[in-house]
């Protein structure tokens, strides 16, 4: 969740290289400032500002590290952005075929003007800009998070009957976002669904913390062009029967010196319930499985592992919820590939989560399932503020959207001291759950 | 707050040295494990943990850099623990001078065993050890704080009605804690007075640590024993018209191979209004100011600061709440002198606090006013999971009572997005003084 950009440099440092688009950048990085809603789905190791360290290689990213094929892309730099585990993992000419099918899902990208008209704000990049170079990755992907966006706040809108707040917001550095708020609605407690587009500079500091990882990054007069984008969103509802969802998808641009641009994608999508319903839990992650699928068949099984690590409250040994998939790093094995499989991964964010709100919708619930409500919105807050890298990223960065970025926190959450369920109850089923991760398809 | 030792070892290195018992010590901190209730007063940077980065030198420690005199210690090495700020900066022996004064402040220490009476829960360390060692440091501080917990404890239940719940728990690596909570009592939303006491040995890799620090600290067989102890306590109450308030007493040592010890005291209390009132901030500051200026004149206003640095949202550019006091690494002009001063802070707490309490405990309140009090709550938790280094350090140690480390949060907690009050309201008048600290006496 958040609305950070948090530089995967250290990634973007091994990924395949391409030609980058520099004229719109400007001092962002110098600046300290790199906002938008890419949250909890980067693994930075940058230093922005003097005193604002990143960790990179979290949870999600050790578990890259098992069975990762170390495969080669297109370009000049060779990495593993795609943990492919165990004895499934499939060499990259095999993974070039499987995924070439994918292509097959079609872009259907008409034109530009006619697709802004359903967005819930102009997008942040001018619409000129944005025709005059259509097929540029930025633009494709620009339009796809606007899109993302405009399609699950209406969404939510249908079901809720309130109406989204709409707030524009720019970086005096470069870019800026538009953050989707409903609050106290009939349905939901509190909805937020942001996009953000920012670009800029990335600091010699920056390019130093990467080069102690290892790769070398030359910029001009020590600077990294880069841009950055994705739509992320949280959704707390009322009643304690119809789950929190989460979603988020980016992508990342990086230019060196010689004009070399490394690129990546990343994103997820996971649902946390208050209270365990094997149902909804089967058509989310089985609708998760179905998208991953058409692109690779190891898609679902990793991105389902890599999420049930990422989001996990060390503190309290629980998972956050029930999990989904999350991914970063994904540079191979073309860019069009990967474009298609965030594409439909996005389009299944309203699929995945709409038919089990309006399952739910009149469930009745006691005093007692708000009260446990409350305490996993606790543990939801705890996680956020204490792991999510996005927030963090974002809290410690000068100038961050700090109302965006903290949208993800519910309306309200409760910490009730030694708070325990008693044996056999759903509470306790809950947390048996959150305990030791289930395969749900 | 919280139920955390950070083992503030960076200093220690520079702290006066001493002989430390060590008969006791466990290889608390190999096992990762080092909780108490220090919290929010200690500035470690030691690497306890492969992966568990503790950052010394935050803004509190930072306001130490300033004007400080590098006075040398009555042991072998050299550092400057306090702060005396600008043209009042006194030298080493003005100061021995002027401490001399507060011994006369007895420390009335009668009977272990009758002192024991009183208390919340038999001590941590068993009575016929501390018998044992009546005139140990070690001694005469846990009996301090475990009185503090009980007069500070049976005032509270006095106002409230209501009775402590007392859990008592042990570290299997050395030492435990009392915690006594009281949750949704008449008065109090959660209360929550923490005392623990816990010892072991640093790890390697926290000497390593130390080492980058610019002090190299050889322990037996690369081990350094330790102890730390402490009170904390966090009180909030139901009326938006009674402030929360934190405090926090601690004693550290530590023990190098050739037998030579370091010690420190650290504390602070602190008050978090949701409204302001002038004459409470006025009290709560003039009552701690003279519990100060008993043993140095500058004391009030250094530790004035150093709190307003310490307790910052720095992504709200806002305080905690209208300060009081803190301060850390506190090892001169000698134990004694110390001790006396952290005593005298020590019985301030309740004269600070429950006439404030008394004083509002039948205010009428609105429902915007408890509303206003619930997303102040929210920034409350906000600080205690982003920002303070107790409790950040106790989430990320393995084996820690995170249930003590959280009853620092409220029983609930809201956040409302773009909440923003109207200007001339009271609300607005609060935030104004969060943003731009004053002086209350």
């Amino acid at each position: 969740m958040a609305t950070v950009v948090f530089c995967s440099v250290n990634k973007t440092a091994q990924t395949t290289v391409k030609r980058c688009l520099s004229s719109h950048l400007t001092g962002l990085a110098r600046a300290g400032v790199l906002h938008s809603q890419l949250s909890s789905t980067h693994s930075p190791l940058v230093n922005l500002l003097p005193g604002t360290r990143w960790f990179s290689r979290g949870v999600g990213v050790r578990f890259m590290s098992h069975g990762t094929a170390g495969r080669s892309a297109a370009g000049k730099t060779k990495r593993g952005a795609l943990a492919l585990s165990g004895a499934a993992a499939v060499t990259r000419a095999e993974m070039a075929t499987r995924v070439s099918k994918a292509t097959e899902v079609n872009d259907q990208e008409g034109s530009i003007l006619e697709r802004c008209r359903g967005f819930m704000s102009p997008p942040v990049t001018d619409i000129s800009v944005l025709q005059g170079r259509k097929d540029d990755m930025r633009t494709r992907m620009e339009m796809l998070i606007m899109e993302t966006q405009a399609e699950f706040c209406r969404a939510l809108q249908e079901v809720d009957g309130g109406k989204f707040q709409v707030d524009r917001w720019e970086r005096k550095e470069g870019g800026g976002g538009i953050s989707c708020v409903m609050q106290d609605g009939k349905v939901f407690e509190k909805a937020g669904v942001n996009v953000s587009v920012v670009f800029g500079y990335l600091t010699e500091e920056a390019a130093k913390q990467m080069r102690s990882r290892g790769k070398v990054l030359k910029g001009k007069d020590g600077k990294l062009p880069f841009c950055a984008m994705g739509v992320s969103s949280v959704i707390h509802p009322k009643n304690p029967h119809i789950p929190t969802v989460h979603f988020n998808y980016r992508y990342f641009e990086i230019e060196e010196e010689d004009g070399t641009k490394q690129w990546w994608f990343g994103g997820g999508t996971d649902l946390t319930p208050v209270y365990i319903n094997k149902e909804d839990a089967f058509h989310f992650h089985k609708t998760l499985k179905d998208a991953c699928d058409k692109h690779h068949p190891q898609y679902y099984p990793d991105f389902k592992k890599w999420c049930d690590r990422y989001f996990y409250v060390r503190h309290r040994g629980e998972t956050r919820g029930i999990g989904g998939i999350f991914f970063d790093d994904l540079d191979s094995p073309s860019q069009e590939e990967v474009f298609n499989f965030v594409k439909s991964c996005a389009r299944t964010v309203v699929p995945c989560y709409l038919p089990i709100v309006s399952k739910h919708l009149n469930d009745s619930f006691t005093a007692e399932e708000k009260d446990w409500q409350q305490i996993r919105r606790g543990r939801y807050v705890e996680f956020n503020l204490v792991y999510d890298r996005g927030v963090k990223f974002g809290l410690a960065t000068p100038g961050s959207r700090i109302e965006s970025i903290l949208m993800s926190l519910p309306l309200t959450a409760k910490w009730e001291y030694m708070h325990e369920p008693a044996k056999g109850t759903q509470e306790a089923e809950m947390l048996e759950v959150l305990k030791n991760p289930k395969e749900w398809v």
